[in-house]
């Protein structure tokens, strides 16, 4: 099934079920009001939207509309906990070799994740208001997954059989001041404003066999106004999601519609690019001494989609933002 | 005003106004259903909410009932955010003297600050259910406020008008997990399980000239299993809560029902004792070579109540919880 959500006023938004070529949507409200609500309720609805569902594929459903994703807001504009990973760990070496610090602590064991603020996600093609570019402002480009009710404690296997939804993510981040907040123990606040959603939430059958071995095997095209950047893939996780939601769990049970994120995509093979300016300008320094790539000024874009393996657009519908300053009055 | 919330059946519960005396309560909910609600649309409700508390105060609400704070979830079940820095100097100090670290960056400048999960907060005397004793199990006693909605890049002017409510807070953290978490630069996620409230969240009137400078003029009293560890004073906060939300409000505007944390209430005056045993264990550390003071064991109880200066009980009402073991299938 494929899920997207509509503004009607209210924190949740209105649920609604998008057709298998994401051409047409129909109304899941009367099911469930909200994805979040259907995420809270999953064992009571999940039979009536896959009905819908089908209903809407075989041209049955009597409300189908036309599907506008720019008229998305993120498929969970609010979520419980939003939990973010740096599983790829590429990524991680990379940093570590340019700024010349030490290993992280346990790093191919034991996965890092912070926490990041849930009560305000971006919609896909919503305008990102920042207070300086001073900040450095960058995108990481990400998969995650959306889980149901997850016990404290609980094993990978578990943790794994909890995820009720893949979605692709922009993890927004402001590299001016995240050292700091690093350097303090207390991990990144300032460093990271709204993150944005793609329009379409979808479960993991969805995927096929690009849902493996608790990864998204698919290939995460990344455009910097409108040039290619990279197109990194899923599958180089050095933890897969179920290792993530275990670990986001070890003291505290997760309720539904929680979101654990996977950090940006990073592949090993240089020719793959990167999916956020930090690894590239990282890259910059390691081969030619020193970075070149700048960060995004105020009127940028950056467009985010996820393709299968044979260069088909995957199901989550694109990502596409433009950086805006932070105008007198804005963001109340 | 005094606000509770007790359960039913939702994840935000249902408001109920305390009396001056906190021996009565009345329902609010045809005014707003739940205390997130109420901040959500503060200035429509807020002079009918008052209209019920004097109500209430005099004598005068036809269906007052016996307030039992026993029966109370935390005053918001659930929040947009929670953001707890770690204010009072002395207790960052102590830390740094006693593990031989290097001053926290800017310690004396920027407040430090970690997001904790906000979906899960436990009520007063909820028990407390964690995996493992060697996680180092400790309390951490803290004065928060509940903001309306705060603007992005907001000054601390700004964001001290935006307080609504000043809530008492025990900040559950487990100290065998925070070293490795610090050391990796992403913050606290494992070491900080389920925060829990005090059942009465206040509008700052009600603390009088205890609501001063942006901080919670009171002792917090702490008594672990009915044997006194401390009182330290809400003075000394290095930061007041407008420089707080300020902070936190830095790249991100703040929705109605965010709550910043004090970190843990710390006087420079040895005699006051401490609101979390990592403090003390740290100036044993200093004074005697060695922590003598054991983390709490399962069964093992804290209790924590906010006193004005004339020793008189506060407006929070108390927290009373226990340590007990996750149980098979508890959690989920």
């Amino acid at each position: 099934m494929k899920f997207a959500t509509l503004a009607n006023g209210h924190l949740d938004g209105r649920l609604v079920i998008v057709s298998y070529d994401q051409h047409l949507a129909c109304d899941a409200h009367d099911i469930a009001p909200s994805l979040l609500d259907a995420l809270q309720r999953w064992d009571t609805v999940a039979l009536a939207l896959q009905a819908r569902s089908d209903a809407l594929n075989t041209g049955q459903a009597a409300d189908a509309f036309v599907f506008d994703p720019q008229q998305c807001l993120a498929p969970l504009p609010r979520s419980p906990q939003w939990l973010d990973g740096s599983a790829f760990l590429n990524h991680m070496q990379l940093m570590e070799r340019a700024f010349n610090t030490p290993p992280m602590p346990k790093g191919d064991t034991v996965p890092v994740m912070y926490q990041g603020a849930s009560d305000d996600f971006l919609g896909p093609h919503a305008d990102v208001p920042l207070p300086s570019e001073a900040d450095g402002i960058d995108f990481e480009g990400e998969f995650g997954v959306v889980v149901g009710p997850v016990p404290m404690a609980a094993t990978p296997a578990e943790a794994l059989a909890a995820v009720r939804l893949v979605v692709q993510i922009n993890d927004w981040s402001l590299r001016a001041l995240g050292p700091h907040e690093m350097q303090t123990g207390f991990g990144f606040l300032q460093a990271k404003p709204s993150t944005a959603f793609a329009p379409v939430a979808v479960t993991p059958d969805e995927l096929g066999a690009a849902w493996h071995n608790g990864r998204v095997h698919m290939h995460l095209k990344v455009e910097r106004n409108g040039e290619r950047f990279g197109e990194p893939h899923g599958r180089e996780m050095g933890f897969g999601f179920g290792e993530l939601v275990a670990h986001a769990a070890r003291t505290r049970r997760l309720t539904a519609g929680c979101i654990v994120g996977s950090g940006t995509v990073s592949n090993a093979a240089r020719s793959a690019g990167s999916a956020c300016l930090a690894e590239r300008r990282v890259i910059e320094m390691i081969d030619q001494g020193a970075a070149s790539t700048p960060f995004m000024r105020f009127g940028e874009r950056v467009r985010m989609q996820a393709l299968f393996e044979d260069g088909s657009a995957g199901p989550f519908g694109s990502i596409d933002q433009q950086v805006v300053p932070l105008a007198a009055g804005r963001g109340g």
